[in-house]
């Protein structure tokens, strides 16, 4: 594989890659991803995910050089001196490898058409640690996609993307959706919706998870809000002990997804 | 309540707090909390968790007024002007108030006394914030106790402390123990070892989970430490789609919790 070698700070593609490193995405909307575990993860996921290029710092090109080596033919493959890496890595400690990638395109249409769903719905989330475990959760358990509603914060953002391990590779994510629209696509699609609501009396295992459904979660603090809770089919509660006010809000995705997968007997 | 008042930089109680903020807990092995949340759980969690001082930015006195009126009657409430607050406190956006505390002290004996135990033991985990996410899914999973192996970071670190959201002042916490003696002692006790491994063939849904157990829990990338798994009378995964590598441990921990609390008809 033959690279190219870049080698002034004013490079457009280094401008590109620093600023989609920092934000997440380019104007595109491609991915930025840095370091050799999620290089990997997204030329693992192909071809649904298309790698357009791989940056390589020059002091570990040989190092790196499977990585490079599984890119698709179309990609480019960049070698820089490791100064011009650290300007451009976001990385407390850059390893000297980064990717640029395209996430394939997925709408209501296509998730809704299928059986069985198990949606997530991210309503007003914050911390992107925690949507990026969330995420990874999703993925682990099989669920269909994650939808997040406008005022939370993106999955594609920078610190979501390492904390979901590569799962946002694997997962169909929409992100911003209205909340309205939303709703009623899943109502004419006979989706139900589950509202994750802590002070609700009924617990999640004594509820029905299998067929389709959506599971909307709220901020740990505020909850849901109630044009979402008036919506749903069920209000459920992980039962915890009193004088305790909540579990972590990816901790709650996991066990409401572990639950629905428990009940619709997945074995793998 | 009447308030000593600090103004010199180089005073000890300043000293002391600077040192536990930034570590996690004084020579003594008390508590250094800071911010509103953690100071009011310590307080909420009395006479168990004991208050021993609460130090307050002058600007915000008037608005922290009700936590030093809170302070059992041998506490000692201090204030001091911003600048010197800034200067002790570790956090990013310093919110003015902060204490020291003293955790009721534990042992194995009278951990190991009680019946229908369910022990979380975290072995080798690295992250702080994992370990305290794990903390609060213990104690709202009504777990009995905590204990932590060596070689894993302590439940004392602030950032532990913080994403514990006040569970360590609820949840009784054994860290550092010996793993050979903690082995010998829950056999002893006849509480079943449950090792969490996510290469075990047998999901965790299809094991009883009732009576005493204690769930071991390793690190995400190399999992349980033989010494661990062949003392273990049951291996448990986890079931995730093919390809997943793992959820996170945080993730796991509340699973397994929840999971043994459903089979246990835990009620609140």
């Amino acid at each position: 594989m033959r690279m190219r070698q870049i080698g002034s700070p004013t490079n457009s593609l280094l401008k590109v890659y620093r600023r989609a490193l920092a934000k997440g995405t380019t104007r595109e909307g491609w991915l930025a991803v840095e370091g050799p575990f999620l290089v990997e993860e997204a030329l693992a996921a192909a071809p649904a995910v298309r790698t357009h290029s791989v940056l390589v710092a020059e002091s570990v090109g040989a190092k790196f050089a499977h990585l490079v080596e599984r890119m698709p033919a179309e990609a480019e493959g960049v070698q820089v001196p490791d100064r011009l890496f650290e300007q451009v890595a976001q990385t407390q400690n850059p390893q000297g490898v980064a990717a640029l990638v395209e996430l394939p395109s997925h709408n209501l249409d296509t998730i809704l058409g299928g059986h069985d769903l198990l949606l997530l719905v991210a309503c007003g989330l914050q911390d992107p640690g925690n949507l990026g475990t969330l995420m990874r959760s999703a993925a682990a358990f099989g669920a269909s996609a994650l939808c997040t509603l406008p005022e939370t914060v993106s999955p594609f953002n920078p610190k979501a993307v390492r904390s979901s391990a590569g799962a946002i590779f694997r997962l169909p994510v929409l992100a911003g959706l209205a909340v309205n629209e939303l709703v009623h696509r899943l109502r004419a699609a006979r989706v139900r919706i589950v509202a994750a609501d802590r002070h609700s009396p009924s617990p999640l295992y004594d509820a029905d998870l299998r067929g389709s459904l959506a599971v909307m979660l709220g901020r740990e603090a505020s909850g849901l809000p109630p044009e979402i809770t008036r919506e749903a089919s069920l209000l459920l509660s992980i039962p915890i002990r009193p004088g305790m006010d909540s579990v972590n809000v990816a901790t709650a995705a996991g066990v409401f997804l572990y639950e629905a997968a428990r009940q619709r007997g997945f074995r793998y």
